[in-house]
């Protein structure tokens, strides 16, 4: 495949995407998102198999979370990794990530908790009205299932695709089964941060489009 | 599935990965590297449709450069966000990732190449014995190939597993095709930074266990 003259590589990339999935049964924001995942991983399972799965609340409060101002809280530096770096800049929106703090290890330790599990916990209050993002690990969103169901954590849109093979998929049955919170997530084992990262990155992209009526 | 009692996350995950695969055609030490792959991707096609391929002296020359303090020289901050802090700093690799240097940026308009491309060709003096890991770029690995037929960079691994779907197969296949340099890539669009983080945390892996011969 050629990258015709005046086209990026990632609008040739997102043509191909379409040309090869044909229909589908996505409304036209939810798969502004899907595809990025798929031009992240160029895995079609994530409309397969994998199917991406979108709470009904999920995409406006995405925006409003994003407009407002309010932080994007993420389980691993790899996600933060895949974010465009300008965006949160312009938006001003506090993207935090706390796994690799010493006092987290600390706190994982002596409440015989991962390090995902306590990462998550310390940042309770930056997820009120924000976006929770997990591309990892499925122990963080197990903890911010629980933070919910204790009615200490209150984010607007939780993100949950960990990926892994011992509690992911269980996690975001979950997560699915939450009414109260808005989600975007998964069926199955697969995830990983380029897809948290390409879930953050669409959702800015619809925020700059302003198509959300 | 449930993790035993005094048996990690990480090791259940590799023993499910073990009984789900079953036979393969990897050698011991190979194999220590795809299953890390899948760990990370929870991806069974990279033992099938996009199958993971080992130039013969694959695993000696990147074992060799982490024992000598090489650098690692990677295409995306999402590489080192996967990676194990703790080893290049044990083994005093420099990890060097240039894709948000402001002079990359300049160079790449310049130049008319793209960033990725740009970070490569400012960081071919860090390659000399030295590991290049592309987990997204498939332009990043065209230049290291390029630069390699030049006759100015030698590293003594290239780790090429980019995403993608433009040029992502055709750089890997590229890359296959170099004699003289050992590289660890596979066959198709997938890929990603987290299947390189593993590649380089299984080789750290390797090191430690003393392993080869």
């Amino acid at each position: 495949m050629q990258v015709k003259k005046g086209q990026s590589i990632e609008d040739a990339s997102m043509q191909m995407i379409e040309d090869e999935v044909g229909d589908h049964q996505y409304s036209n924001m939810e798969w502004q998102i899907v595809r990025r995942i798929i031009h992240s991983t160029a895995d079609f399972d994530y409309i397969n198999n994998n199917k991406i799965i979108f709470h009904k609340d999920a995409i406006r409060n995405g925006i409003c979370a994003i407009k407002n101002h309010h932080s994007i809280i993420v389980d691993v530096n790899g996600v933060i990794g895949g974010l465009n770096k300008q965006n949160p800049i312009d938006f001003e929106n506090d993207i935090v990530c706390n796994i690799s703090r010493s006092d987290v290890a600390e706190l994982a330790r002596k409440e015989g908790k991962t390090r995902s599990q306590a990462a998550m916990r310390m940042a309770v209050k930056d997820m009120q009205d924000g976006i929770v993002a997990i591309g990892n690990a499925p122990t963080a969103l197990q903890e911010v299932i629980q933070m919910i169901k204790e009615g200490i954590a209150r984010p607007a849109l939780v993100v949950g695709i960990p990926v892994g093979f011992i509690c992911a998929a269980e996690s975001k049955e979950e997560l699915r089964s939450l009414d109260s919170t808005p989600f975007i997530t998964n069926i199955g084992r697969k995830g990983g941060s380029p897809s948290a990262s390409a879930i953050i990155n669409a959702l800015y992209k619809l925020v700059r489009a302003e198509s959300f009526p």
